[in-house]
């Protein structure tokens, strides 16, 4: 698909892994095209959003055809970054450490998890799917030497942050960050939160007695 | 502190956590008040945004004072509902299900993790973080007769919406869902996803080549 190379913004781009998702099941249900109305339906949108949002980056679908599933799916795959490679690791090799290892949406075609970390005697030494568990005292050298790209950070707060300032210059270019806790980084390095707890906190809000009579 | 009882709009809202999180730790480290300069510099955010932002639900500063700390905690815990009791469970008892049993988030004053639940005979009859697993076969029995508010989803995503249609009619409120899979659920059921692949994909977009240059 030939799609025109116009920033989107942030707006959008957050629009854009639901998108994929969609895209990523009708394409292994063997759906060959999809128009923004039955998109729209799937995913609870209105075909004329659904049109602006790809209009956004230039996918334009065909009058009475719609769009076809794999070339849209790789045109927002590729502004996801995801036509491209990455060298990724899991900072702790606890409970959540462990699920983040097992995640099916680690295991999308270019990111590659190479290693974990801990600082439990107990633990380093083991693989956890299939990823090996290093020793902590060991993951500047590790970054710096496999061109780590991303890392993933689920560790106690205490921890986070001068874990974070051992590695930041050393390479890396994002974290994502399961810790409850604002980090400091430099403007090279992209942070993205999953804060479990502001979810929880949304969801309390929305269901509460307090919201039910505002 | 006398808030006015206004409805606030869902941006504030889901910015309200993050306040609530750096007001938790200010009281915890005993400061009795904060001017909306410190708080802002301590968020990121402008002394003016965090006026505005609280002034949305009328938590009015005062001038040359601040902001009490604990009042205006307690204020927002209010707004965000944490100052009901929810009776919650978790459904999956695999490595996430773990991690958000032992999650500090879930440790909230008036949050009551009660149950865990599984398919898998060995770890039916188990604690896991002090909460008994049980048989998923005996989930909707139990959600009504506990009157289970939260229901936390952390299973496979093949068997999230067969299950979710079992419970939606037993009294529960709201489903954090730990599943990339966007749940049906009837209007009076509020849903709050984490979806740790968007996240993913929004950090790889961040840091990729196509972002730089563009």
């Amino acid at each position: 698909m030939e799609t025109e190379k116009k920033r989107v913004s942030m707006a959008v781009i957050k629009r854009l892994p639901k998108y994929y998702r969609y895209l990523s099941d009708l394409e292994s249900r063997e759906n060959e095209k999809i128009s923004s109305q039955s998109l729209g339906n799937m995913m609870g949108l209105t075909a004329s959003q659904i049109r602006q949002d790809l209009n956004a980056f230039g996918a334009y679908g065909q009058q009475g055809y719609g769009y076809n599933v794999s070339e849209l799916k790789e045109a927002i795959g590729e502004i996801l970054g995801l036509s491209e490679e990455y060298n990724c690791v899991i900072i702790g090799a606890g409970n959540l450490g462990h699920a983040i290892a097992n995640y099916e949406g680690f295991r999308q075609k270019g990111i590659h998890v190479i290693a974990m970390f801990d600082n439990d005697d107990k633990k380093i030494g083991r693989k956890i799917g299939g990823h090996p568990v290093m020793g902590i005292e060991v993951l500047e050298d590790f970054i710096a030497e496999k061109a780590v790209d991303i890392c993933v950070l689920a560790i106690p707060r205490e921890n986070a942050q001068e874990v974070v300032n051992r590695i930041v210059d050393k390479g890396i270019r994002g974290i994502l960050n399961f810790v409850p806790y604002d980090l400091h980084v430099p403007d090279n390095v992209k942070v993205e939160d999953v804060n479990i707890t502001d979810s929880l906190f949304t969801l309390t809000h929305l269901i509460s007695d307090y919201n039910q009579s505002h």
